[in-house]
């Protein structure tokens, strides 16, 4: 099993590369290479969008990788989004693609384009506390397909998304089709009043509106609201569920932290 | 002249209320009430959505108001706009509705419901430096249709939104047709990789790209982005202009401040 380490997004941290190989070492299941784009800095991004299509279209092609792993989120893989799925290499299919937050916008896309797209912790996250649990989650997944891994109540197609990328992606090319699966939401660092507005955005969408079941994860380091919002995250989700006759499936186990869980965009690898 | 004051989003401030009426009195050309619904507060809100909806119906049917005024933006009037729309009394014809940011949820859907929405400042602009100027502004529209109040490089069909809130219209019942406006956008209080991806967002909608042009308003309190974002609010706007064939027609004079110009969203009333 080799896995190569993209950075669509933004840089990964020296730091947390050191400690991710550190445990792919102790392991010894898998090979583990981290790309040198992961380490560029242009402003925001992980180097400017021509290093980081090139990075990620260069092991996408790579017969001899098997699994793309996305180093981090933060904000940019949209902006390329669209120009990797631009003549897929044959290579990419049989490959395992996995991140989440930001990189959303890729599974998203690679989902549609029918490739193996995969929610999951990605090589930043070793730096949380108890991060190296959830490194090894991600490895338990890729390199054994680890039902452990799981989040524990998928029971049929699933998809899982950060709210404001999956708000963000509605109605570009990225869209993938939402038609019967359990849609697995969670949030981070918004205010409640934004998260309401995002709830309302999605909501009205036919396209989500086919879902099986909406599911929320965490929403974590909510940001202050003046005056107090006057309803919680999870009461916001149950009531635009309502409204909008989508069926809430209760909490679900992902979010921005160690414990996050995988959930393959396709039941194929499950 | 009557106008009529209510509040879709959140509260409107004693003190606005009073230095309102104070400007009115001193023009002494129109009659202005301020329902006392726009002083009601229920968490976030100017009261439950139910008061909010009743309030806007009530001043819609009224066939002695004119104009109905928002009282001012915030969050929250999206919540309560499919409702609003639904039977429209035959009085809500003749009437002009005036607002702007949050209020961009009721523009759009009241404009595709064909009345009168105009792009606006509202009474709690007067806490602002230099408020009563926009208060006039606004007055001077509403009673007298003052050409110096308008957007001055206004030449054709045009609506103006802040960007977040058009992001989040996209999709949803009140989107309005934006074919061939020239469509004027500003924001308030985001970082501008949120910038960069609503921006993202709404030129990938084709109902946006059937546009005339963009032009950008003001972008102000824009929070810090950490690291440097690496290109300033113009650069992002006209770079997702370029890449998704939408004409950039450079500044607007619009924004969150005192200077914010009128910007009628049909031509009718111009």
């Amino acid at each position: 099993m080799r896995i190569a380490v993209v950075a669509p997004s933004c840089p990964l941290k020296r730091e947390a590369a050191a400690a991710v190989k550190a445990i792919v070492e102790e392991r010894g299941d898998c090979e583990l290479t981290i790309h040198a784009q992961c380490f560029l800095s242009d402003g925001h991004f992980a180097g400017p969008d021509q290093a980081r299509l090139e990075a990620l279209r260069e092991v996408m092609a790579d017969p001899a990788v098997d699994a793309v792993w996305f180093a981090r989120g933060g904000y940019g893989s949209n902006r390329i989004a669209e120009a990797v799925l631009i003549d897929l290499p044959q290579a990419t299919r049989s490959k395992i693609f996995m991140g989440y937050s930001d990189a959303g916008f890729l599974l998203a896309g690679f989902h549609k384009a029918g490739l193996n797209a995969v929610w999951g912790p990605m090589p930043q996250d070793v730096l949380r506390e108890g991060g190296k649990a959830g490194v090894n989650r991600a490895l338990d997944w890729l390199v054994r397909r680890d039902v452990a891994a799981l989040e524990p109540a998928l029971d049929g197609p699933a998809m899982a998304f950060n709210l404001t990328v999956l708000s963000n992606l509605l109605g570009t090319p990225l869209e993938p089709d939402f038609s019967g699966i359990d849609l697995l939401i969670e949030e981070v660092n918004e205010h409640l009043y934004a998260i309401d507005r995002s709830m309302f955005h999605v909501t009205a969408s036919l396209a989500i509106r086919k879902i099986r079941r909406l599911r929320l994860g965490r929403v974590s380091d909510i940001l202050p609201n003046d005056p107090d919002f006057g309803a919680d995250d999870a009461a916001i989700v149950e009531q635009w569920c309502t409204r909008s006759g989508i069926v809430f499936g209760g909490r679900a186990d992902i979010g921005h932290d160690s414990a996050n869980r995988i959930v393959p965009f396709s039941t194929e690898n499950r």
